[in-house]
């Protein structure tokens, strides 16, 4: 095929906003067609994509009223975080073959005009995928919350929940690399078994497993909670307030259990927060991006040295797109969920 | 009389633990007798207490759960702040005339064993009172709040609530000579008056006359809050969640309103701490003590200058301390609530 061409096209279409727990027919397939060139004077580039990332804000998008976060258009292609190759180029930045990361939409090939959302692929002596994963948003989610904003401390006392997921296995990892002593809760034994097995966590528990997880907590932590993760919020927040310490910190980044409810859950136990004096920060990774050399610095050394483990559940192909994402939310996923959409 | 002598002692009494809204009745009464001197090789010191504090986190230790305070002992004297005058001392930091303040009890004359709680009045160009109220942990704790972790800037808009207390209306008036904009609220029209005429805040509001407080808070800050000086909880907090902006702090030191339920109410909007970013920083004052110097620095040229103003309810006599005291949880108080015990 001659550069220029028009190409066929699959397409992740999202079909219109979702109230409650979403179903993998609010997303369908499309064929369209493409040109491998950008157009005559254009600054943007064509690229091939090759890994889609799977992520639970990915939900908060998926409502009309998307808290913050812009929604995706109904009709429209679904847009999120990628590894692709670049097929054509006319921003000086970029050449024909280059690796990059960042915003892209679920299809074969997309034209990206805005850019500035695109970043050179440093070290491809990793896995590409983890681009989207360890060492891309999930990554540095990890790395700021833990480092930036938890000021953690060797010995202290770290509860990780959604703890196998993207962000929580490395938490974990770092918090373990630091000399601390961790916890954490997932939803299936096979993920109770990596994170005790392959992430070196202190304990784990299936949270499903607990009638009471506050008091569950209380046996995990008898000396009380440092630091929390908090990827999960509703009942699991509530528990982990009284179990905190004075002085703890929480860092705040997602409450996945609340994504498909229609009023969230009540949180009963913020009195914590002023008796244990709790710093509770929120925060979203976008703003931390100036952090990503610092962090590849930390990171990529730990990977390469067989430090920091990282699991990935692939699925293959476009078709597969729907149910991986969908399957984020009744936690299907062992590990971070990515897409592969083409080979290299 | 010699010194030495006992002499009789009026004390109040803490009856028995409270659940829900306290009584008056759960206060009384009582007559006893004290020595004025110290006992031979004592380091105590034996006070005569001019003023007495009400603060709201006393409501914490009349429930045998105190939530991290320590309860009050059931038949025992009632403890908290006050400003007293050495009679007699046994401790080398001390002398007989000496004027302190810090913890003491809620009777006519005390021996404080605990003496490393009691601090020298350093100026007495101003009331005595003001020791425990402006010039006090209230202050200490507006200065610690607002200043060391809200990280203020110059046209921030500011939201006080219980903003007519002892801690609101300083932390309004400071954000005032910040150059902040400050809307406070108030639970009657001669509280909010207060606030408008009296502490300069732009604008205030009477609570109990707003049908939605998020709706409310909306048209006092259309462009949202970036900081939030919480002393309320509940219903007032779930409001103020929607309505921070980006990167908005939360400074925590008392949910008042929570103090007299059985289970507190929930909070439903914590999602807005992640997507806007916030801090909540919960604290307890005396923790920020070794702030204390630095605070009275700031304050007393302020004082001194008419710059703040300060708003006293005082209750004369140890007979009206228990209303004095259950009148705080309903508002009964205009300013700072404080008992005089007796005059200098």
């Amino acid at each position: 095929m001659a550069d220029g061409e028009e190409v066929g096209n699959t397409q992740v279409i999202f079909r219109g906003y979702v109230s409650g727990f979403p179903n993998e027919s609010d997303l369908y397939l499309a064929n369209s067609r493409i040109s491998l060139k950008v157009p005559e004077g254009s600054k943007a580039v064509v690229v091939k994509n090759l890994y889609l990332s799977c992520d639970p804000y990915m939900r908060l998008r998926m409502s009309c009223d998307a808290n913050y976060f812009q929604p995706f258009k109904p009709g429209s292609v679904m847009t999120g975080n990628g590894v692709a190759k670049v097929m054509d180029s006319g921003h000086p930045s970029f050449s024909k073959g280059d690796l990059v990361w960042g915003i892209t939409r679920w299809e074969e090939y997309t034209l990206v005009t805005a850019t500035e959302s695109l970043f050179e692929i440093p070290d491809t002596d990793v896995p590409l995928s983890y681009y989207i994963g360890i060492l891309g948003v999930p990554g540095l989610t990890a790395y700021v919350g833990f480092y930036e904003l938890c000021t953690p401390k060797k010995g202290e006392y770290v509860y990780v929940s959604s703890a196998s997921g993207a962000v929580g296995q490395l938490v974990g990892q770092f918090a373990k690399l630091l000399g601390c002593y961790v916890v954490g809760s997932a939803g299936t034994k096979e993920k109770v078994d990596l994170l005790k097995n392959k992430f070196g966590f202190d304990e784990a528990f299936n949270y499903k497993e607990e009638q009471d997880l506050a008091t569950c907590l209380k046996r995990y932590f008898p000396e009380g909670i440092d630091i929390y993760f908090e990827n999960v919020g509703g009942a699991m927040l509530d528990a982990v307030l009284p179990n905190m310490r004075v002085h703890g910190r929480i860092a705040a980044c997602g409450m996945i259990s609340q994504y498909n409810l229609d009023k969230p859950e009540g949180i009963y136990n913020l009195m914590n927060v002023i008796n244990k004096q709790i710093k509770m920060q929120g925060f979203i990774t976008p703003s931390y991006f100036h952090l990503y050399p610092k962090f590849l610095e930390t990171i990529l050394p730990h990977i390469k040295e067989g430090k920091v483990a990282y699991v990935e559940d692939v699925a293959e192909g476009l078709q597969n797109a729907p149910p991986a994402l969908i399957g984020l939310f009744s936690g299907h996923n062992v590990g971070k969920q990515v897409i592969q959409v083409a080979m290299e």
